[in-house]
């Protein structure tokens, strides 16, 4: 192991230099005042936090928790989501606060990835949480609210596919009912996307079920689109859990009608959600210009109990560094300061005249010329004007 | 070792609700802004270092370092500080930018704190480097804009205390030459303001110095006041580096009285600044309504050489926890959100209306009141006003 450089950094995190931090400053801001205007308020929540609390509660699996031991030999991680952070609060400093509860953040999270895979192990999510409330209403709220703070982060075009985990566990108990080994890698096959896999792995599935049940399986993969699929998808089942996650994912779009966005908007029931924790009702959102979702969201129910709050909640994030690298920005230009130039003589009056400005607003930059010393030309393109006071 | 309890945090690491969130905000943000019509641009770096080169560079002493391991076995301190990471940058990503460079910075820093002091583990720093300069000018540049972001900040009664660790390094090596432990230890004194101390370990010095010597050394603090401390100093040591730093000293002096701002400075040459990197002057601002020191910096012109460029640099950073806890804080009332209510059948019409209440700024909640539902009373003081669509 060869010690690193003095100039080096470690793998998978960045420093962002002044056009990138306006930039993401400008994302930031913008997203968190659209939440507001929905009445979410904005909270804030330590880097590190027990392993055994939430770190055990995220959906980030084990070993790509960031540990650490603190000086009473207890271990703790640095957040991976602000999920379980959020349910912590609302369980301990929010117990007494009326539901539903409103919650936004802007927060750097960490995943320690295999170095190979050149992803980050540091970056931002801007995102909301909407505690307490476990109607269809809801769901819908936080879906509109995603398309509202995609649009309030710059980015034009996008789509947001809404599933729910409910609609695939109730098929798969009704036709691979004890299968859980089956259930497990058909369901890994979607989280990957792997539609050939999950194809081949129900021709060779080695329990006895008729062929019929194996082409109501294979039919998942069709049910992608619009509202049709929910009427698609109630042909395909019996079960209870999955018909009841239908009515309800019916009911969620009927409310994205009213907001006027279910344009923006597709069901796909293939989607299962990166998450251990969703519940119900799923959605990730893709952007024409971006190769990465840029969002993903969910209800999860059984969260909060965990922390000792039994109550329902749904929320979403925005992957923040994907729309700052993916979008092109509404960054203004630069604004480039003024330079003021004094001698000692001048220096009383060029400083004034610098404060006057930047009372003004201007950004001022100010230089002492040495008597007898040479004035030099100056950059062409980096100060807005030259004052000089000799 | 008993497990945490899930609603328990670690010790030394706190939650921001919404209040204290819109409170740091905004002193974020008037700084940044104040700091940014200086010429100031801001920077962002990683929450992880590499603890061979910013965790050794870093004033912080080695077991107040939170250390992970990396996936490869590499030894990461969460930053202590922002001085060494922009060090780094400045060192490689900004190589090639023309000095001098002005950057800011908003962070959160950590230190590894006895449980029992009570001190923060992580807490927000906002402050600034000035890269590329070594003349009087440019300290007091650093210390005119650490008393305009004071002021920026809310802080409105206040004091800088100013030093010059050169004075104190000059003054001992005269009187005290050889004796490195000596100096050591009556450094530790003034830097614990441990003056009971420091009179007695004078008086008990084991080197033969001469009664006179014990007297300038005990002289040493008197040495705070005005301008006229500059005049007492220069009387007190014939050493060059002594009367270069007080030199240096008196110019800031004058080009801060050209600020308009030398009223809220002392000169304090007791104060040797907390950080080892320090090699010239160094300052403390302390406000009235607050215990500890408000602000701290100074300059350190052998940090950068550690990283690959050797060039001068002096900065301060705001402790910003201090200053959100202890100033009253401008935010404006919390405002309270319009409640749309309505029913399935007016669905549309409410999100419609919270729609266009939304887009003139205004913060909207909607509510579905089920049909034949009771409408409930609202809590007072909850909502600006209830618009209802049934």
């Amino acid at each position: 192991m060869t010690k690193p450089k003095g100039f080096e950094k470690p793998v998978g995190v960045r420093d962002y230099l002044p056009y990138a931090v306006d930039k993401l400053r400008a994302i930031e801001q913008n997203v968190l005042d659209c939440m507001s205007r929905w009445g979410y308020r904005q909270i804030m929540t330590p880097t590190m936090e027990f392993y055994d609390t939430v770190g055990v509660a995220s959906s980030t699996s084990d070993q790509k928790l960031f540990k650490l031991l603190n000086n009473r030999g207890t271990t703790l991680v640095l957040r991976s989501d602000m999920t379980s952070p959020i349910a912590r609060v609302v369980s301990s400093l929010l117990k007494e606060e009326p539901l539903p509860i409103r919650l936004s953040y802007h927060a750097n999270v960490f995943r320690a990835f295999e170095e190979e895979a050149g992803r980050e192990a540091e970056f931002f999510q801007t995102g909301l949480e909407l505690v307490g409330d476990d109607s269809p209403e809801a769901d819908a709220e936080v879906v509109a609210l995603a398309i509202a703070s995609l649009k309030a982060a710059g980015v034009t075009s996008f789509k947001i596919a809404m599933g729910h985990v409910g609609f695939l566990n109730g098929l798969f108990e009704e036709v691979l009912a004890g299968g859980v080994h089956e259930q497990q890698m058909l369901k890994q096959h979607l989280l990957d996307r792997n539609y050939v896999g999950f194809r081949k792995a129900i021709r060779e599935l080695e329990l006895t079920i008729s062929d019929s049940q194996r082409q109501e399986l294979e039919a998942i993969l069709r049910l992608r689109g619009g509202k049709e699929i929910c009427d698609q998808a109630m042909a395909l089942s019996e079960h209870e859990l999955a018909r009841s996650s239908i009515n309800h994912l019916c009911k969620v779009w009927e409310v994205l009608e009213a907001y006027g966005v279910s344009e923006h908007v597709l069901i796909d029931l293939t989607m299962i959600g990166d998450f251990s924790y969703y519940t119900g009702m799923t959605f990730e959102g893709y952007a024409a210009e971006i190769g990465f979702p840029v969002c993903s969201g969910g209800r999860y129910d059984n969260l909060l109990r965990q922390f000792g709050r039994d109550v329902p909640a749904t929320g979403f994030a925005l992957k923040t560094n994907r729309i700052l690298d993916g979008i092109h920005g509404n960054v203004e230009e630069v604004v480039r300061p003024v330079l003021i130039r004094y001698n000692a003589a001048n220096r009383k009056k060029g400083l004034e005249r610098a404060g006057e400005l930047r009372s003004r607003g201007l950004a001022v930059v100010t230089r002492l010329i040495q008597d007898g010393g040479a004035v030099p030309a100056e950059a062409d393109g980096l100060y807005d004007r030259v004052e000089d006071f000799f």
